[in-house]
């Protein structure tokens, strides 16, 4: 199996999103280069990328959407629900269970974990919260593989080190600590402020460039 | 003035946080190595990127700590508040208003619009939440410049036209739309399902391995 180089496959949610609003305006067939002129991209570009998924455009007529939908859902893995844990059900960690698009996107957050009792034996979003310490039991017990953490820097790392002896081998990780996890654990930061400073950056070179 | 790479530009926040954790333990000076060793990076690149926010380190000393917080965060904008406001208090925008870690990172949500009546009024996170009709007067009087917007897909590009007519000159978008903008706006997209695409496959891709 060739791996499929970051660029593309984080480009493959966007042609999600661009597909589907095709399909609800009732399109049945697009071409790269529609693609392409949506996202400002090249269309030779759309065409390697979806060659990873496994499909190939017919010339002069394009993609089938439906099909080409597919074929990325199924790529990704998101054609079938999986199953995932939260840990942190603070402010953050309630706006994502309460995210509609991750349950179209394969996500399906079965459990939260917190330090706080009050919230213990209550639902978020039907999704119940537990006490930390039956995270292991629940893991287990709904043979979960994925986590996202939402809880703060200083309790990262033991957090991660409790999913990991549970048998998490994957981590959404939402808190700015850097994690540490053995080799076959894979984890993805996701970091707000990164975004912050990419924007800001470029809102200040655009004001001194004048434009 | 020469532009920063993205790549660079997007670990500074990263080395601000290691930086702030280093000097909560009481550390006063830096080395490369030491940045380079938490994020499982090369020091030569640490340098680099280092000195586009105009600073360079002692031989043998390194950099002191304080000074290097100062020059990134300055060299980013994050040395002052920036304020901004926020469209569609829903569920995920109400998170980023409770969201503290922006405050440190110099953002300040100001006020919040949202066509839910019953919210108009209120205070969320302390944030007051206006009726759509009064986005453009309260941007003009608290000449605000930059907007987060977290509405669902069919609003977003008819709000973002309001936004640009407003005045506003950066955009941080949460919605999975693909927005339009005259040149002299800067938009940055910020897509939950990026990141879990990524995760998914290298978590099959991990899998397949057989580690």
């Amino acid at each position: 199996m060739n791996s499929i180089p970051l660029p593309s496959l984080r480009r493959l949610p966007r042609y999600l999103n661009i597909l589907e609003s095709f399909q609800i305006k009732g399109k049945h067939t697009v071409s790269a280069t529609d693609i392409a002129e949506e996202l400002d991209l090249k269309p030779i570009q759309i065409r390697k990328d979806m060659a990873f998924t496994g499909i190939v455009g017919k010339p002069k007529v394009g993609y089938d959407i439906n099909e080409l939908i597919k074929s990325i859902r199924s790529f990704i893995g998101w054609h079938e629900n999986t199953s995932a844990i939260l840990v942190g059900a603070g402010s953050l960690g309630t706006a994502l269970m309460g995210y509609e698009g991750f349950l179209t996107r394969g996500l399906r957050i079965e459990a939260a974990f917190d330090t706080d009792t009050s919230k213990h034996g209550t639902l978020i979003y039907d999704t119940p919260v537990y006490p930390m310490r039956e995270l292991s039991k629940v893991v287990q017990r709904k043979n979960v593989h994925l986590a996202v953490i939402t809880v703060p820097v200083s309790a990262a790392q033991s957090v991660t080190d409790t999913l990991v002896e549970s048998g998490i081998k994957g981590i959404w990780n939402f808190s700015p600590a850097e994690i540490q996890v053995p080799e076959q654990v894979v984890v993805k930061r996701e970091d707000l402020s990164e975004g912050l400073a990419v924007l800001f950056v470029q809102m200040q070179e655009m004001k001194h460039s004048g434009k």
